[in-house]
């Protein structure tokens, strides 16, 4: 059976996608840490970052840092979370390899809580369109 | 001035290490997340990761898959976090780049909360053997 993610990689599943490539996609988290928090998932379905090719995974985590600038740039974030949950144990929810970019701000005691930011009717579509790396 | 983490690397203050070459060295975090909590940290003072060579960033995200490897082994860790923090907003305590590698077992309830775990009085040192990657 797929997973969240690859039925969003198969177009199966609406999400709001920053950029996407041969290896990898970027789509915005529906339930964010904070407003803009984007996950780099990869095309292939590698269930831990161990099981991923380097390649793949250094070329995804070029694309993180290309993430992190546009937040900087476009949201004026502080600061940025790079994250890689491996196993249920460690909070990973999707067992499908994914970086989470989350951009921060100076005391925006946000955590590293799921849902801690919620967004308003559209507006995470207004996030895509600031974010997109296209 | 000198970060902790340059005294580190030049051996003028100690550290439990588990791994050392010329892009970066492997230490355990003395305020660890869970015991084994571990940091891959640039030899070269990166305040962040985009600022990071490329092959350098890639390489130092191989020797994070060896330490995850090695903490599913000998710590029996059931998940890891790997987690990459810049600038203070996100946390980072020291302004040099380092990758956390958090060993994680189900129901630990440990969180994202550093010194949620205590060494005892040489306990850090017989981990450091356990995880040591040469």
């Amino acid at each position: 059976m797929k997973t969240v993610f690859e039925m969003i990689i198969d177009n199966e599943i609406p999400s709001v996608k920053l950029y996407e490539d041969d290896v990898c996609i970027v789509i915005l988290d529906i339930n964010p840490i904070q407003k803009g928090h984007a996950l780099v998932i990869s095309k292939k379905p590698y269930p831990r970052f161990t099981l991923a090719p380097q390649d793949e995974l250094s070329h995804m985590m070029e694309v993180a840092k290309r993430v992190d600038l546009k937040m900087r740039e476009v949201l004026g974030a502080d600061g940025t979370n790079i994250m890689i949950n491996n196993d249920p144990a460690s909070g990973q929810e999707v067992p499908h390899l994914h970086i989470h970019v989350i951009p921060r701000y100076t005391g925006d005691g946000k955590g590293f809580v799921l849902n801690k930011d919620k967004y308003d009717d559209n507006e995470i579509a207004s996030f895509g369109e600031k974010l997109c790396l296209n």
